[in-house]
């Protein structure tokens, strides 16, 4: 889809077109189909030692909250180099990756996570633009009730998962956790 | 996103929104910013017992060509959900999931692709209204010359490789078969 939107010079309403099975939003004017699509957020679980990477949220949604580095992938880049920049851009991190850890949907907001198992190239770390704070956690320092959100809980429990096992085949959505999110 | 196109009155111009770092879809009226985000395809490579199955393309792009079930993930479902879809859809097949096998980007197409391995859960397959026919194939059966996407061959060729080694991890994009693309 190259054709920005406001060029359909008419109205958008939701109707099934024809071939096709599910209701789109379609220009009544034109006929030109504006497909909405899940997206999609890449991030890591980043280690140093025995310790993993959390950023406090500077801006909202639950902003105070800690995170793992992650955000929406951009046009004409690979989920890998998205995990990068996003480290680097919330934590001033720069990591190497492992492998896939998990691959999460969300299905209420139409969200696709792929959440790579990676390590620190360095301790040397430091909140970006959208983190109050960074911090380096071993397990048992994680601020549970602090943490963002469900998903973030999933990805590092899959990671202690993966690792106490050695076991690191890509992990989806826990069951029955889809309620918390 | 909940705002429709359209509902934008104004021009659409390509410009670097406040506290952002890339150019970005603004309405030149009312300052909405249109996000243009990567697509999700949800695929599979399906076994029954030594075969694989491919589906011959009825519609473009690559009409007549061999692919893997596959296709857009939907609004509001996951990954593993639009899988099962497309492999329905596609060729009619009833199919199990076993793990997620790749994850691929396609930058030029600003794609990311989700494989599934997966096995039928019985042989009787035919094609949907986008196929022309489909097929199990042993793997020295398979058209290489008509298959339709470099990441079709990917796939069949991690998929091998997984089920040789008896080691699942999740695969990504080879080196250097960009350029196939």
């Amino acid at each position: 889809m190259s054709q920005p939107p406001g060029s359909a010079s008419g109205t958008f309403v939701r109707r099934v077109p024809e071939g096709d099975n599910r209701e789109r939003l379609v220009c009544d004017d034109c006929g030109f189909i504006h497909y909405e699509n899940p997206k999609v957020v890449v991030g890591s679980v980043c280690s140093w030692e025995d310790r993993i990477l959390l950023c406090r949220r500077a801006i909202n949604p639950r902003k105070g909250f800690w995170t793992l580095p992650a955000g929406y992938l951009e046009l004409h880049e690979t989920t890998a180099d998205g995990a990068l920049r996003e480290a680097w851009e919330e934590a001033r991190a720069k990591i190497e990756i492992e492998g896939v850890l998990a691959v999460y949907t969300i299905t209420r907001l139409s969200q696709v996570q792929v959440i790579y198992r990676a390590h620190l190239s360095s301790p040397d770390v430091s909140a970006g633009p959208e983190s109050a704070e960074v911090g380096l956690f071993r397990w048992d320092e994680i601020p549970w009730p602090e943490i963002a959100f469900p998903s973030v809980r999933w990805a590092l429990s899959h990671y202690r998962e993966a690792i106490e096992r050695g076991e690191f085949s890509t992990r989806s959505n826990p069951a029955g956790e889809f309620g918390d999110y």
